[in-house]
């Protein structure tokens, strides 16, 4: 598939006018599409609801935008709580608190905003008592170790990961929790990143859809919602065909109607904690080249680094990368496209085939939209970027504004500064 | 070599009355020391001088000490251009700059505050001459290519690195620069981070003097200093001997009297560009026990995570772990040791052999002092710790606050927040 920007050539040029590159860029449009195509994909299921995760991209407008779209919010530390509530998220209902190794003063602020707890580890119910007592509805996460292996390409260790619990740890959990008085539960299960496959969540429903019928024929509990989590991915590379949610969510509903009617458990409500694929594609890191080198490989010295998307750095992950007007020049050049740290990992792209660049072309890096800014860094003491909005009606507007130095400096103590 | 921490459990429950876990922790007595160690190790060469990696841990307070031993700073960016300024290394010869794909400002900045200016590339020339005009001293970074490989645990490829000019481009940069009006100049090079060994720094030396010569001899040009720049790395690991600064600046000096004297070269000074080295193993993260978990593995879980210390995350770096007032019990369990990040790699051991571990127990990360605080991110909205300094006469004092939300929260534009 060829993968186009969702910003033209022109409208860049109008933007850098008023925004110096680098930036990260947001389509609105996009965002709003992905998430009503989700909701409709499940809209069999008449409790489902997408909690995104914030964590992806922690930004209030896009959140705002998300909230607009029915979607509420995946939250993982103290300060995604904060930023939650500020948006408007504490309503009871909107908030998923799914996090581990909790620290107490989350625990108790998640409670207090009406959150969904989801309980990582069976000894967190005796934290989670003492912190702020055990509320009558809450959600545990599970892990079914081993190897998870979903054909060929799609696997994972969950036997190696340090989320959720056992099916033992589970059983005894909600046993627990029923004498401590919880009146409706919810299951959670993570088992791979960033699936490009439509089989991904079914499966996984499946596993916790079997799960939760002998929770609930053992232990006579009910099961008030399941909580599909992440997982489900976007093609970073051009060769990858993209998830169709559309028969993700028949392939849930199949086995929802195979698995939980027949239990008499067709009441349970879905819910999904998407982020990667809510966001990620609908986002560009706009650079701009400033430098070629020619040493030992060629190279294309940008004005971004790792500091604005570390993903190629810690990953070695591939973000396709589009030379604003050259779409259709011939690809006959070979590049290292590398940003300016002193790290020799700060490579947006290693060997990569792309036309011709020259100084003052604009590059936009794609699929920045989920675990980029999010994930920047302030190495070599560069600063965070801006983060702009391309709204649906064409205007652009910044939703984060660069950093400075003073903020960087911010925290400095016990020296005239 | 058992690695003891440089500060006692007494000392430990003390300080965290005041100051809550997480921090970094760093010790000024031991700084100092290796300040002095290295100044004396290079005392032969008169004009011998180290410029502190301001990257490996950008704090004002740490580089205050090491100004007031004597040390320079190594800047590769415009943060650190403006710390070291603020700093009071403005003095027209404690500034190298040191950077790569270099925005014009930041050569602008460097040249006004009289930093040697160290070219990464040949194509730099034009662009420093464009930006403020070629000064009279420079320095150049050489990139001999091809693998280096010294013995059997050391190597890096300099040939896959972005950084430096070839051995042909070297020639022709003195040539050029002398027309633009060059007096003196450098040579800098950097071949692989973190070699525990005494040999490295002796063989880069030879590598760089033997080619000083030729480009004295050949261009006629007068070679003011050699920065051997960084790599002399600390052993992260028990098993691992520590490099001996004598041995290899003894080493050096044999190259140097070997080389350069015969050359009648025995005026050049030598400068480094030590970051890792200075500080490494002088900062411990302190952190907390909070959690324990019995799935497929043990886990502890502490309160800290891969935003405090990136390294274990990134690289897969080891990092040695001390639990506060366990040093001699038997290390009898095997715990993977995690942070709280949504994100599987954040963990500081896997695997690892330790004491029984109580909740509640102090730990120490060890070797935290260079590339530890300054490579932290805000993954899943966490909070940067605070920094403190183990005075040299026993006090502790914050040299960085903890972040707080309204830190984090401080660029969101356009949003009642």
């Amino acid at each position: 598939m060829v993968k186009t920007p969702f910003v033209t050539k022109e409208q860049l040029d109008e933007i850098v006018k008023t925004y110096p590159t680098p930036f990260h860029l947001y389509d609105e449009k996009g965002i709003r599409q992905t998430a009503r195509d989700l909701k409709e994909a499940f809209s069999w299921n008449e409790g489902f609801r997408e909690y995104f995760a914030v964590k992806a991209t922690p930004t209030p407008a896009i959140l705002k935008i998300l909230k607009e779209e029915g979607c509420g919010v995946d939250c993982s530390s103290l300060t995604e709580l904060i930023m939650s509530e500020r948006c408007g998220f504490a309503d009871g209902d909107s908030i998923m608190f799914s996090s581990n190794e909790t620290p107490e003063e989350e625990f108790i602020l998640a409670d207090k905003l009406g959150a969904y707890i989801n309980l990582d580890d069976i000894t967190h119910i005796d934290f989670l008592k003492e912190a702020c007592g055990i509320p009558e509805r809450i959600c545990c996460r599970y892990n079914p170790g081993g190897f998870f292996n979903l054909g060929t390409d799609i696997m994972d260790n969950p036997g190696d990961a340090k989320y959720g619990m056992t099916k033992a740890q589970m059983f005894e959990a909600f046993k627990r929790l029923k004498k401590e008085g919880v009146k409706e539960f919810g299951i959670h299960s993570f088992l791979a990143s960033n699936t490009v496959s439509n089989e991904y969540y079914p499966v996984l429903a499946s596993i916790l859809f079997n799960l939760a019928v002998e929770l609930h024929e053992n232990l006579d509990v009910h099961i008030d919602f399941i909580n599909l989590s992440g997982g489900v991915g976007i093609p970073y590379r051009p060769d990858q065909e993209p998830n169709d949610i559309f028969a993700i969510g028949k392939g849930v509903q199949e086995a929802y109607e195979k698995i939980l009617v027949p239990a008499g458990m067709g009441d349970v409500k879905l819910k999904t904690e998407l982020g990667r694929f809510m966001t990620g594609p609908h986002g560009h890191l706009v650079v701009k080249a400033i430098h070629e080198k020619h040493i030992y490989k060629e190279y294309i010295g940008v004005d971004a680094c790792a500091v604005n998307l570390m993903r190629p750095a810690m990953y070695g992950a591939y973000h396709h990368i589009t030379v604003m007007g050259k779409e259709n020049a011939p690809c006959d050049h070979v590049y290292d496209v590398v940003g300016s740290l002193c790290e020799n990992n700060d490579k947006f792209a290693i060997d990569r085939k792309l036309p011709k660049i020259d100084i003052g072309d604009l590059l936009v890096i794609h699929d920045t939209g989920a675990h980029g800014f999010a994930m920047g860094y302030n190495y070599n003491g560069k600063l965070k970027s801006a983060e702009l909005l391309l709204q649906e009606d064409g205007g652009c507007r910044m939703i984060r504004r660069p950093e400075t130095v003073e903020d960087y400096f911010a925290t400095v103590e016990g020296f005239d500064f």
